[in-house]
């Protein structure tokens, strides 16, 4: 069962090992004429890359993108569009140690349960630089998206503990049990805003409180998990089906297949489980153009979706990841030869992945809702395509 | 873009409107000779039916399932079995009134942004009794993995604010943070323990501040949400893929297609990105046997899946409705002719649906594994195989 | 590996056996609003039912088309559509002896080596009776294609040495070893001229040679094969794939799909494979307006498509059809208990096929395409959309 | 619509244009541990490689395959599979003439048609240098299948005019009106007698005909066209479905995606269509072990599938290529100002592909029939896996 291909109508397929010679992706279905930057590409590879701050690992990966096939005078042909990065930094003698060696809370394990054998260093197709791969794919479906005024952005809106502190715009007062979001018709937060905190949480207490806690949390040797807040903007209603392929389904699904993310919600998500109808139903308010395509919601505790399909309001979920499970302090294990071990990892590791796990977000976001649109009803589709100039 | 199959190896279409004639699935994929009984389906269907119980909606849908194609003496042939429940309960006028009306939180705004016009007699497609068709795979699904001895259990973990007290076999303390299930190795509750309760909540004391609760808010003519936990048993490790198709990936996908849900979480999920590694990475114990494939962890904090991919260990998640948003209570909303209008529903309606989407619950995660199962390297899928007596 | 389902974007699932309850369909994935009418399906299908002449078999298995589900007062609500004929001529009995027969060159053998065993009762899916799902499917195809003047024929082109002589409009000689269509840019016959033939060959003298040899034929015990033309009229230019989704793999696809089907060509076909470039290039011709997308060509050996896509000149094919195996004389074979046997059938059994062949070929050509209209560049698309009238 | 993968177990996924960087495929869906040789592939590859003898283009385009991911010491490790070829003949000059040009019987018209605009050096996706993809994954899918004794040959049957004799093994006269291939049940030649010929005819009489042929089809100026047998030697009962996904017609789809295949027919195909079932059953004659499973055929018109399930005779079948549409003789055309104009190729082309077919042939059915291997039910399969040794 091959899976390394996703998408049904914007497909991308990955491929290229931490330890190989590069990481890459082929993106299948790029409407032909869309203009591609291969700088944009670069810009988002750079902030998933490693060593960005002290916030994250010391490792200095340098990932320079490089384009195979698909691009022609600057424009995406319609071709199979193939995107690589070379991989300089492998160092293999770093994971000779760990060819034994089963990691707690790692794919080490179920690998070799899958596949009767691995490739140890450093986690093949396992490892999160895999979503590298992931990131490239995301920028053209982002620069599709841009073409009919649809933007994607995510953020930290916690590490451990601490959360941001939603800016209440409309003057309401945010629920305790949800996230605040709930409120906002229009992205509370700039790209800029969120890029000048170095974890990418546009709220500069929190960000000073996380930043204590992960310097806390890895002068113990430890690691620690976070969430990241997925945004859209300006997604036009009727996008999503009602059954399976629903909106949110694919958004889950594609959220989930990113290393160490474990839990989703939707808008208010579990929130609305704690809660009734009454409290978390979302008005709808009447345009001035008197137009039932133009309404409004009161709130959007929906999250911009109803029935699997949009309803004009913005997208908004969240992602939990789990903190990275190489630490530094000793873990029960066992090794392939079936022995009780004690592990420890040395070296460089991330004590907090959050951060850079923002690009992610925003490609595997971008990647789900494109494919909605290219299997959209063409009379609105056509809108799309038209304003991808051709040359 | 179709939208009304799921799965690869094991694949479902499901076709039917709560207000058409029948309500129907094909299932394509089944191994030859997989004998089925259609009594389990119809036992299935009937815990999903309304009218079970003064706590679910008082319509007496009776549904009984009808096999069209497939079925050969007893076995599945390897052919499309087709499943199909006419509708017999049909009141097109009931809904009459809301041919005009956007409901709010519902999915009429949607549909017409989507689709250009709609059917507005009981939500279409986008009506919950699809969910029959969901429930009578499920069951189908179910009987395969029964061969590889791999059972699928659900029950209601919540509704509204008040949660069920897991019962801590292995004497270790819950973490306030998280459900408690990550310490168990078999299923905390039996069948009979999930069936004894009129919410499907095994847990007598919270089943009974869970029926006060819901008498409560039908009382106030609203409704409420609540969760529901999946557990599945005897899953051997090595089942997943490690990069987009994931079985948690593939698992959120599917459990979030399903009416009402806003939230997915495996394992101990959103506790996890609110924690450390130190707390929530899985420590590994040496078997007897010496054998690393026969190792467990010391904790489930994982849900049963590392990296993609089953570890051995059960695999457990939680499920996050909202409430149904049909309320009594009047809301604004919407006409679709732009005016703004009160909205409030009489007649028949749940005032929770989470008991009821239990065996939903199961179908999807049934579903799931055994697409999985059926993509497996054939050395160990030959044991199923094997299992399956030919006639 | 499911495999009764056909198509990408109009995506069609095939269920029932012969002597089943019904023979059935689902079709996901057609646009809502199209006006669907549920006699010309059933006409459609009375072209494809044995006993329509004495040509034919005499069976009258008088196939009456329901609708299930996704029509909402006349039109395609954009749900799966499921169109049945439920099974009123199955006589069981009559397949009794065959029960532990392997007939020559039929599929008994085949589907007990795949499936281990076997519904024997008229051939189960194998049965050509399936291709009545497809001729149901086909005609909801054809209507969508009839919105932007794309009109798919088929008629019969030879039955055993016999064939139809093809009219040269355009007056130039044809070729000894091509069919003569090359020349032709509007279908060379109307479906009346079809039908007017009991064997469906729109050629009076062909068809009486065609008559008098299936006589004999029939007499003899024996049975024949024969070619079906395949021909789509008002095909626009740039519909298909490059690579592996060419129309015209799709199209071969198709047609050995077809039971009996054994051999595909596109235009001159293998005709091309035994002569020069500069007997087979097809000359471009300048149009009146200048324009570089209204250019024809002035002759279409190439059938309708260059290089995977269509070049706008009328898409034709030839079909090969191998005769029935069941046939009168008796033939050496094994049961399955491994003992020679004479095998000899009674009873009802076609003589020729082919006629009756004609509503699938066509059905399975509207399919492919409609597949591609759906998947086009939607600025074209749109077109399509527009013509489809909402309610 | 994506249209650059092929395969559903079998995965691969096709990039790069005929003057970018790299021709290259990703093949998603191989059993870890499969052991595999480049050298193989180069060997494949050179088999394809224009300017092998005068017979062929005198371009010498040296392809050097390179694996980017998917292989680990010697295997593969169940993560995708990229190798690709560094284009080094790049000349866009040559074919800068070609901008506004439409050459008849080219991709040109139908790829501005489909996309809008257009690489004109060489035909980008549109050219034969994409098949070298399809080469480089069938060696691949060859070497699966050789795990389990299943062989696949291809040879030039004939080039204009000219077809080989084909040797009667079992002493049966020849039908005139097929191939003769029907009465052999092991490949009539090896490898070595069909890589004796320049032209990979494995007669050398015939060889010699096609020869002289050949050059004088070149010295007029022209190209010819001519057919390739596919064989398959080895393949167990009981490969294939019998509803849409027939191996033959997963076969056909395979075999009308290659450039310039124009026809296809499964045993003795369309002369099927012009006799009787007596005359083409094939009489089944019981095995010494009185097992149903072994029984034999006394002659393979079917070309070894029945009801598109595999019978366990060889698989035999013909396709037939036209012409390359490039000749150095004027030809009447238009630009893409609507002007007409006589088009004239100068430079390097070939007369005649054939020869350069017959590994891209090969491949095509490696691909299909390995997809469907890995398709099979899991006790058959098991078979498989276990003959690929684990490191």
């Amino acid at each position: 069962m091959p899976g390394n291909s996703f998408g049904r109508n914007f497909k991308i397929t990955s491929f290229g090992e931490s330890h190989g010679p590069v990481i890459g992706v082929v993106v299948d279905g790029i409407p032909a004429g869309l203009a591609l930057d291969l700088n944009k590409i670069q810009a988002q590879l750079d902030r998933r890359r490693p060593g960005q701050s002290r916030m994250t690992t010391a490792r200095n990966e340098e990932d320079r993108v490089q384009c195979l096939s698909g691009l022609f005078e600057g424009r995406c042909t319609g071709a199979p569009l193939t995107l690589v990065i070379p991989n300089r930094d492998a160092k293999p003698k770093d994971y000779e140690h760990l060819r034994d060696q089963i990691r707690p809370s790692h794919a080490d394990f179920t690998v070799m349960a899958r596949y009767g054998f691995r490739d140890h260093r450093g986690g093949g197709r396992s490892s999160a630089r895999e979503t590298a791969a992931r990131v490239m794919a995301g920028v053209v479906a982002a620069s599709l998206l841009e073409c009919i005024g649809v933007h994607c952005y995510a953020w930290v809106h916690s590490v451990g503990p601490h959360a941001l502190t939603v800016p209440l715009h409309s003057g309401l007062a945010s629920r305790g049990t949800t996230s605040g979001y709930e409120h906002h018709r229009h992205c509370p937060f700039t790209l800029e805003q969120i890029e000048a905190s170095p974890l990418r949480c546009p709220d500069s207490y929190a960000s000073s409180l996380m930043e204590a806690y992960i310097d806390e949390v890895r002068s113990a040797g430890d690691s620690t998990g976070g969430t990241v807040v997925g945004w859209c903007q300006g997604l036009p209603p009727g996008l999503g089906d009602p059954v399976y392929d629903r909106l949110e389904a694919d958004l889950a699904k594609a959220i989930l297949s990113i290393n160490a993310v474990k839990a989703f919600e939707l808008g208010s998500g579990f929130a609305m489980s704690a809660g009734r109808a009454s409290d978390f139903n979302d008005a709808i308010l009447a345009a001035d153009t008197k137009e039932w395509s133009s309404v409004e919601t009161l709130t959007n505790h929906s999250g911009g979706i109803q029935g699997g399909i949009s309803n004009g309001q913005p997208l908004w979920f969240k992602a939990g990841f789990k903190a990275t499970a190489t630490v530094a302090i000793p873990q029960q294990s066992v090794d392939f030869q079936g022995n009780a071990v004690k592990l420890q990892a040395y070296g460089r590791h991330d004590p907090c992945v959050v951060p850079r796990a923002v690009p992610v977000v925003e490609a595997m976001m971008a990647l789900v809702i494109v494919d909605h649109v290219l299997g959209w009803p063409a009379a609105q589709l056509s809108v799309l395509l038209k304003s991808i100039a051709r040359p």
